[in-house]
């Protein structure tokens, strides 16, 4: 999505070029080139599918046969986690507790069909901005509490650092995801300022905003981390240059947060 | 800031006018009208100034003499509350533990000086979306810590449904700021979405967003809150409207809220 003006070949291309060996996809992109089609794009390019984004909405109705269709989806690319985006208040609610509720039940229903297909389901708290509608989970701790009644490799929880750095209580969050071994995914994004209209096309590149992205990067190798490192940008004005030079930048500012990390990545 | 199309004395006529017999005031318009003579209008007039927004900023450099103005106004306008919005990230800093430290530093500065004018401070944790560039205190909890150190009649929060209604933890802290003493402020405004571009105009008439507002008013009410409540909205399209408008709009949609709270209002 960091480089959605890129098709599928061209990412895969761009990628293998970089020396980038793993990524994550989209639905949507997926579904367009065909599902088969892009797991054998990317495998037969020795790339690793870190994650596929998402699942979710729980809190609108008739979901479950699409749900149950991006975990088949996921299976098919290989890759063992799906994000879930959870849904915000249903249509003229305002009764948040009971849309937190009606996710903690969707997710119990989706849960052992992803189990059974190797999926692990991996919830994503988004920033309070959008808890009204796009996703009632706002922090960590709700994430993982909602994670709670499962077995820690079903469902676990998405760290995005542009969705959780405000908190202070994250951090804490963080450590607890490591030990309950449900930190499934790691997302790197930074926040600058001011936020574009709608919020949701502001994320700013790594180093050019607010988030000390090299602290979070070590909360999460503190936790035990040890899976991939994702760069999840959604910005108007990266997705209108040219999708390789916004790669090269992109993989050019991950280096520069910490040589831990690049260590990590290059090991 | 609700109406601030209207001039201070246009303000003051038509709440006298329409029953309003408290009103909560900004820096800004009573800097230009002048204080002594804002001060005048509004006794004259029989009305009470429940609050003046803003002090804070902690952030920056060099705040402390215009901050001890801010109280001084407060205690000229003769109201006991002074509103802190604490400010952001500092040019170029990533650490908000830092910046939080600075805070507290700063209203350690300030409580003294204001204690001995009567003028009570209150920590407003602003939503989340603000920590970068606005306010550092992000929830109601770290409100409260802040304010902690200090007497309950010196420091205490304000509680504003916009900020505070995605968090699930906010329930309680309301309680909390109860049987502390330190509810010195509390504050209503919906969410609706899409938010504005730069996020500070979009603050929903009162029942056309998403926030449960007889909840939180019965919370707060449930805390034992007796002081006044205030609505603030920051809304383009409400300002470029005729202001008596606006005003008579907004006190019936308050009325609607909860009879609990229309009692209070009338009681």
């Amino acid at each position: 999505m960091t480089v959605k003006q890129l098709g599928l070949p061209e990412l895969v291309a761009h990628c293998v070029r970089l020396g980038i060996t793993a990524v994550g996809l989209w639905r949507e992109p997926v579904r367009a080139y065909g599902v088969e089609a892009a797991a054998a794009l990317v495998h037969d390019a020795g790339l690793t599918v870190t994650s596929l984004c998402r699942g979710g909405f729980f809190t609108a109705d008739g979901r479950e046969a699409d749900n149950r269709a991006a975990v088949d989806e996921a299976a098919a690319l290989g890759t063992d986690t799906l994000v879930l985006v959870s849904g915000g208040l249903p249509a003229g609610s305002r009764d948040l507790p009971a849309a937190r509720a009606r996710i903690a039940d969707g997710i119990a229903a989706l849960a052992p069909y992803a189990a059974e297909r190797g999926v692990r389901l991996a919830i994503e708290p988004l920033h309070p901005m959008y808890a009204a509608d796009r996703c009632a989970v706002s922090t960590l701790d709700q994430a993982l509490d909602l994670a709670a009644p499962f077995p820690a490799e079903q469902v676990g929880v998405v760290v995005d650092t542009y969705h959780v750095w405000w908190d202070d209580r994250a951090p804490a969050a963080v450590a607890r995801a490591g030990a309950e071994g449900r930190l499934h995914s790691f997302q790197l994004a930074d926040w600058t300022t001011p936020l574009p209209a709608g919020v949701l096309t502001g994320r700013g590149q790594l180093g050019e905003g607010a988030i000390d992205l090299a602290h979070w990067c070590e909360l999460a190798l503190a936790a035990g981390h040890t899976g991939p490192v994702e760069v999840e940008l959604f910005n108007d004005d990266l997705w209108a240059r040219d999708g390789l030079e916004v790669l090269e930048e992109t993989l050019s500012a991950f280096g520069k947060i910490t040589p831990r990390i690049g260590a990590t990545l290059s090991g």
